[in-house]
């Protein structure tokens, strides 16, 4: 692990680069805004921290109202519970001996869920929770039209819950019903109907186990692009969303409806990267590259200096172009960027430097940074 | 840190997955074969450490003949000399107090170089230098085409040149010519030309350097792209190539002609995936994502089941299509993905897992894993 590029009380200005900043003051709002809107809405939040990975975070979501978080790996639980968080849910499966082992030992240290889509993996989470005397929540996952992981809706589903009921060591929690992939349609209506058809195939799901005994307490899907819909289906109860606490520049690219509430999530993350060759006219050279930023959803966009541009990332390097900006770049200034998307960028770093009014307030650590067993 | 995914002595089949494999023989034999071609070609070897990151490997490598190893920044020469590599260039500028004084601290313990293009950015250096007492090596990167950091050839390299040798604290090795962008020009033709003008403009430097009385006794550069060209230069003294040790998807894609060298590089390196769902007809679903894989340079081939296709990475998810292969993978199955890009994609693990004959022999700790300071 690296040592911090900060410390409590510093300057903005001492921090060392590439850092990636937490504006609290808007991470703050971000939070607060979530919560208040599961509140109206009358469903819960389970906040996702695969996006931050952070168990100081994840106690501040809770804080605010959150019944626990998910993450995606074993591994990452394990972090999140070391750090003190009581109620994890893995949403995803977790397929082999050492890692169910790994996930039975959680089981007997906090609250603790995973989904499943098949029935070998839940006789054999079965056996190995039986084994530990231990139990675990357990939500059958649907493909409500991410084309990923997940039984088809309706009967296979209950095929399914009715064996995880049946099975000694697990509790059947109920659905994991994520539709991933329609987050990021940048159509509203094209995204309102991903999700309305994704609404349609769990509602027809809950229905069906009702009516053959099976009541599912949670009903967990919805992300940071969709999770209005959700919210209002009556049919969702607990929302997973995550990018919501940072956004990003993948995001900001959904074209949201006036008055979408996701369209009021701010930017609260950024890589702060410091000028470190102005040899060549009409760009500056920035130490910020492949290994501080993820481009997997585009590159980073510059927050400040407003519009300039960013480009060409390599390993340890980005371009910073002029752009609209009237800013000539000089040897050592800063520069901060947006990332393009939040989840896989705060994986490349061992810290957050939350800041307040260019005073760094708390350094936190990226608890489950690599955690990807 | 995340727990070693092995231990030596395990099968291959109880690794636990996403795991960083290094397939030892073909490791050994690209470690090998550059040994033996920068002996024949009468010029050394000082190996970019930013590919592996490891000391392990440094070692290695110097064990065979490199004369030391480069790397991007000061916190990862730190992690190497931490490990006991003696000889550490930072091909890159270094721009900061924070930073500078680590430098420093750092030349007191090993041989350690740094690159500048820029006036200020040398005083400092000297100041720092010369207050700590220790005595750092520069080199003067040239920009041969890269379109990136350093000063132009000729005159302004030579001015630089100058200032560096008349800093107290500083020792003048040479020219730092690395044409970056050129590495992964398709085309064999286009990017014998693109070197061929980044000797022309070495060789102006150089000559105009000894002209003035300042001898490079290093004149560095070249990757594994590339590499041949400025072996035969007759100008370039010091290569810096890293990919070789391990080779990747995108090198794969690089039109090697026919007795071409870097042709002849195996991939060693591969990222073992588990199946984690076969819930959908048509593909299954392994635990390798964005989080251990990048994907910036592509997305991974599949190198076993052969023919199988990788496809929609997200962050803890790729799907893998038959492809033209002929294997119906089932839960647990394992998959041997080749990153598109090593660099990065190493930079997202903390053990490399060693393997012969289907048995691990040993793990290597990523020393630098998020040495980004």
């Amino acid at each position: 692990m690296q040592q911090p590029p900060a410390e409590s009380g510093m300057t903005i200005e001492q921090v060392d680069t590439p850092a990636l900043l937490v504006d609290l003051d808007a991470f703050e709002r971000n939070l607060e805004r979530m919560a208040q809107w599961v509140e109206r809405a009358g469903v819960r939040l389970r906040a996702h921290a695969k996006t931050h990975k952070c168990a100081a975070i994840a106690l501040r979501q809770m804080a605010l109202g959150a019944v626990g978080v998910c993450c995606q790996k074993v591994s990452e639980a394990e972090a999140l519970v070391d750090g003190g968080v009581p109620d994890v849910l893995v949403s995803n499966q977790v397929v082999g001996a050492r890692k169910l082992e790994r996930l039975a030992a959680l089981a007997a240290r906090a609250r603790v869920g995973v989904c499943v889509d098949n029935a070998s993996n839940v006789e054999e989470l079965s056996r190995v929770m039986s084994d530990a005397h231990t139990q675990l929540g357990v939500l059958v996952e649907v493909d409500v039209g991410a084309g990923r992981c997940g039984v088809d809706p309706g009967e296979p589903a209950l095929a399914l819950a009715r064996l995880v009921a049946a099975s000694p060591g697990l509790r059947f929690d109920g659905l994991q019903a994520y539709h991933g992939s329609a987050q990021h349609i940048r159509s509203y209506d094209e995204r309102r109907a991903a999700i309305e058809a994704a609404i349609a195939r769990t509602r027809e799901t809950v229905d069906l186990l009702a009516a053959n005994g099976l009541g599912c307490h949670t009903v967990g899907g919805a992300g940071t692009g969709s999770f209005h819909f959700e919210s209002a289906s009556g049919v969702y109860n607990e929302l997973q969303c995550g990018s919501y606490a940072f956004m990003d520049a993948d995001y900001a690219r959904n074209q949201a409806q006036r008055g979408e509430p996701s369209s009021e999530f701010e930017h609260s993350l950024f890589v702060l990267a410091t000028v470190m060759s102005v040899a060549k006219p009409g760009f500056a050279v920035v130490d910020a590259g492949l290994k501080p930023i993820a481009v997997d959803a585009g590159l980073p966009t510059v927050d400040e200096p407003a519009g300039a541009e960013y480009a060409r990332p390599s390993d340890e390097h980005g371009r910073i172009g002029r752009g609209t900006s009237n800013v000539a770049l000089e040897l050592g200034d800063r520069v901060r960027l947006i990332p393009g998307h939040c989840d896989p960028t705060v994986n490349l770093h061992d810290w957050y430097v939350a800041v307040r009014g260019g005073v760094v307030e708390e350094v936190w650590r990226v608890d489950a940074r690599g955690a990807i067993f």
